[in-house]
């Protein structure tokens, strides 16, 4: 075990302009950490009401992820509810009910804080700093964020940047962060605030990673039908940090973390989110099969090579 | 010479958030026909008035384009006005007077109806089936359209389809002319319509090239700083058409046109499209220096691979 990932879990209801699901299986880490366990065992740092379905426990323990971070507590699950437009590029925000997250300040497992790999799944940047603050030394960090962080929290947003590896965000959330439209310079100046690398995540174009001197044109996986677009990025994330842990699961391995390994992380990052939104909730990542992902990886080369 | 370029010379008075140009050296038959002479030596078929600047017919005559289709007429030369706002992807064309072009309907030079490659830069889908009337029988037909056209001769340019080899258009025009938002599914339908081939230029984000069970996701080259987009896509449909005419130089050659070749030709085609909306107008494409359309290659080969 080498990944920890933090973030939420939901019960989210979802509507695009076919249909509505209500009560799915969401939440940031959710999507991050079933992502993230076709590579290595996370460790999940999150909580849960106990109106929480036990098949979805039951779901994280067969995958091996440690849930000796995960909080049940009475009262409600966190709640979500949003729905899709057009091209499933827009998305309006309709409810967002913290219930058991509203005081959620976790103490780490002791076991917990060496772990070498962070995936700081989007979640208020408030919870992912305190939880930096319990790592003894990490070796490499990657936070996610949104746009409602961008506008309530800023400040500790901000601060979150100085302290991490890796962020990934959306195009429109670059642009907001930084009041740059060219993603290009977009991605420079986020750089300028931190991190070492950025992943801008771009939906149905695929993304960038941005590194020192270096830039990478990620294509997206060419889907035909889109059924909810929901966790994708925390799909990507989760992927991306998976890949991660199990290229170096080997703790005391010295090879160095190279542009060229996060290249390979950022593929798999974006194969994980192909899977996610062919249907709703986290139902098609929970029924991925090893060698799928594998069949996609062949097709991200083939689509890509000139 | 192996390259027919058909299409508009213009005037152009183009306004971003920043600047305003007026009178730029423009039109879809001298962005695609500069852009091709970096490949081969085209055949322009184009008209223009008294008015227009013998300094701009001299670059053409530098770089070795055949002018013998070009008419030169008592009257005004075509001008086109418009503005792009945001992030230079949302155009607004404020005018559009045909003036010598409103009656074009040429007779091609007898030496240019044996040429074996045709780029239908864009133009009224009437005028395209009009020059391929005069046609013997073209090996390869690229033909360029816009939003226009779509919405006022949709019918000639479903005619159009029927007797091309590859159209090039952009993915808003895509989803018009399709009906589909999904891209993905969008270049199949337009496939179905006619073309073996679809290029859907995705401006910043790239463009997709679709085939028979065949798909290249292209990315864009990087660029910090884009002055106008004006021309991209003619520069894109130019830099393609000209690199097939090079490679297929010897008019007697077999080797098929097959999908690794225009692969090839759309990375070309980008890496024109990338000069021009360096500059205003095709200031930038004009100055081109070879040896930088390489340089740019191995960019676009850098970028995308993993």
């Amino acid at each position: 075990m080498s990944l920890l990932v933090l973030g939420s879990i939901a019960l989210d209801t979802v509507k695009t302009p076919l249909e509505e699901r209500k009560e799915l299986f969401g939440g940031t880490a959710s999507y991050a950490s079933i992502s993230a366990s076709f590579f290595t065992n996370p460790s999940l740092v999150a909580i849960v009401g106990d109106d929480f379905p036990s098949e979805y426990i039951e779901d994280f323990q067969r995958r091996n992820i440690d849930l000796s971070g995960l909080q049940r507590v009475p009262g409600k699950t966190f709640r979500w509810s949003g729905e899709y437009f057009d091209n499933m590029n827009n998305r309006k925000t309709h409810s967002t009910d913290l219930n058991v997250f509203a005081d959620f300040t976790p103490t780490l497992p002791e076991a917990y804080s060496t772990l070498p790999f962070i995936l700081l799944a989007n979640i208020g940047p408030d919870l992912q700093l305190h939880v930096l603050d319990q790592l003894q030394s990490p070796r490499f960090v990657i936070a996610d964020t949104m746009n409602l962080w961008i506008n309530i929290a800023r400040a500790d947003l901000l601060k979150l940047l100085t302290r991490i590896d890796l962020l990934s965000l959306n195009d429109s959330e670059a642009r907001e962060l930084t009041g740059q439209n060219n993603l290009i310079q977009a991605g420079a100046l986020l750089r300028k605030m931190g991190p070492t690398y950025v992943a801008i995540k771009k939906g149905e174009h695929g993304c960038y990673l941005f590194g020192p001197d270096q830039f990478f044109s990620c294509p997206a996986y060419p889907l035909e039908n889109i059924q909810d677009p929901t966790g994708a990025g925390d799909a990507f994330a989760g992927g991306m940090a998976g890949y991660l842990a199990s290229r170096f699961s080997d703790s005391n391995s010295k090879e160095p973390i190279n542009f060229e390994i996060l290249q390979q992380a950022v593929v798999y990052g974006s194969i994980m989110a192909s899977f996610t939104v062919e249907s709703f909730g986290t139902d098609r990542l929970r029924s991925v099969e090893q060698k799928e992902i594998e069949e996609r990886w062949k097709v991200f080369k083939k689509v890509s090579t000139f």
